[in-house]
């Protein structure tokens, strides 16, 4: 069934730059641009070339999506939430308090209407989407001292951005917004009582625990967190039709693949960071449930002064409401059982 | 950007078969191998189309591994546990009692030598394995009567295939082999006193909860059961590297997919069952932990027998004991509180 080769209708040379919202240093989020770059390239024999620079190379992490939608560059790698600056809308793209865990975000994105929603949205700054990695489920953060209820959240200076942020504020949280490399000396100098980054594999990599041991979970603000390829809307339309099934069939394998890599990743590095003093903490149920009960007052007061805020958030509430009666069904049991029968496995 | 079209190296016309180890009645996972022929003939421009059949219109589900081996079809959709009555080996690719979870199971494949462990061992069959979707954690079938305790399980006559049916029959169960056809009517009649088929979206087709009304979980024998794709090694081999990174990212893309179309459909899938009959019951303790050891006790005497079963279950058996520590952190705990906050959502 092997013939000879045919001319090609439809295989420009296009060059791409990606402008990253993350460093190289993170190299498991990092690296979901290289692998979508991988694919294009060698499913196009080099045809269609995207390069990735890290976050600052061209713009910075808060530039990305303004970059993609006047063309800077023709795509970036980044979290919608890191634009809620802009709309609170953003949020839900990637992770909120109390939202999606990261099948469930899937699900949302993929057939509950999600994706279709963000990319109405999103015409607003003229960028078009593409899930493109997550997390999994985060940590909570490092804490210098214990915080086991509510009154112990007043007054604490906690690295912690965006709407998480505003709605720990009502339980009397100082959100302080730091750059990456400046959280360890914070926290160190006590100039802030305790941070949040990502999970184990890479806070590993800031060495947290030795300034503030309290490793508390879950982040109940990430359950699920996913990032995106965010492309210049010109740019993503005249993509011949081939060059579009590449780079979302691309999308998805880097989606699927981040969350394994991270999967696979996380365990050890927790327990390299339980051996060099991290204490593991749950949050308490206090703290927590404070916090759902402020999450739902600003995603009320945001709904009702923000149409677009209040369709996709209702769009998320609802596959969520849904979704958890299936999940304890089976997911969850069978992941209980293992849990509790670990140690004869 | 666009400049004008080339002439390609490396597109040649090229038309495969695929056959399907499922019905198409079975939309969600018979579905990934459209979303594969898809993907691949839009990134070709066509030039490369994969057209599926469905389980029995060129052979029958359990003859697709062969039909691939020897070349009758160039590609297979179906799961690799079919297949143990060839060699047990093949269980773990899909699942097996009290392996992986869906994250999991990705995590080995993509990250943790799962893959390239079952390809070198796949080389025996001459067939070439990508990972093509999943269904979650699957429920634990349908039960005439309700089973408390082992003793309960003595004599039962269920439903249930392959390297868990022998495990369940030193509980006592006596495994039946019948077609997805045969299994309502087998149940009406009392042929058979239980049979598992898949979670609430897929079952809910075939109205067990008529004859059958318990309904139990977790499918403990299915934490996060896989689906493959499998290609002719030769035909593989064969493909110009462009073809190949193609139908890699449209396979890591039905991957993702597949997971996501459960995850939306089951939630709806079981209110309806449990509105029309289904009574959810979960497997007691005593059982699931008898089944566990049964486990154990199988999986060491294949891994004293069978050399390439010990290797792939050794390397399985390492990340799960490995995971659940992390797992136990982060995820379960946003799902605990998550579930025990349903009615305040």
């Amino acid at each position: 069934t092997l013939a000879a080769p045919a001319i090609a209708q439809s295989m420009p040379e296009i060059r791409w730059r990606l402008t990253s919202g993350f460093p190289r240093s993170l190299d498991t989020i990092y690296g979901a641009a290289d692998v979508m770059a991988k694919f294009v390239s060698e499913a196009t024999d080099g045809k269609f070339q995207i390069q990735p620079f890290s976050a600052g190379e061209i713009v910075g992490t808060f530039q990305a999506v303004d970059a993609v939608g006047n063309g800077t560059v023709e795509m970036a790698h980044s979290s919608s939430y890191y634009y809620v600056g802009k709309d609170p809308t953003f949020a839900f793209a990637s992770a909120a308090p109390f939202a999606l865990n990261t099948r469930q975000q899937n699900a949302w994105m993929y057939y509950g209407g999600g994706l279709d929603l963000y990319n109405e949205f999103y015409k607003k700054f003229n960028i078009y989407m593409l899930p493109g990695g997550a997390t999994g489920a985060q940590m909570g953060g490092w804490f210098r001292k214990e915080v086991k209820t509510v009154a112990d959240l007043n007054g604490l200076k906690f690295r912690i951005a965006g709407l998480t942020g505003e709605i720990l504020s009502k339980l009397g949280v100082v959100p302080q917004q730091i750059a990456g490399g400046d959280i360890y000396p914070s926290l160190e100098r006590g100039t802030i009582d305790a941070a949040e980054w990502v999970g184990p594999y890479d806070d590993e990599k800031l060495g947290f625990q030795k300034v503030a041991p309290y490793y508390y979970y879950p982040g109940f603000w990430e359950g699920g967190a996913m990032v995106h390829f965010f492309f210049n809307r010109q740019k993503w339309e005249e993509l011949p039709k081939n060059y579009k099934a590449i780079i979302q069939a691309a999308a998805g394998y880097a989606n699927v693949d981040m969350v394994a890599k991270y999967d696979f990743k996380n365990p050890a590095a927790l327990r390299r960071l339980v051996a060099s003093g991290a204490q593991l903490r749950p949050f308490s149920q206090e703290i927590l449930e404070a916090a759902l009960k402020a999450s739902s007052e600003v995603y009320a007061d945001l709904s009702a002064k923000n149409p677009d805020f209040k369709k996709i958030y209702d769009s998320m509430a609802s596959l969520r409401n849904d979704s958890y009666q299936w999940w304890q069904v089976a997911e969850y049991t069978f992941d209980n059982f293992m849990i509790r029968s670990r140690s004869k496995l």
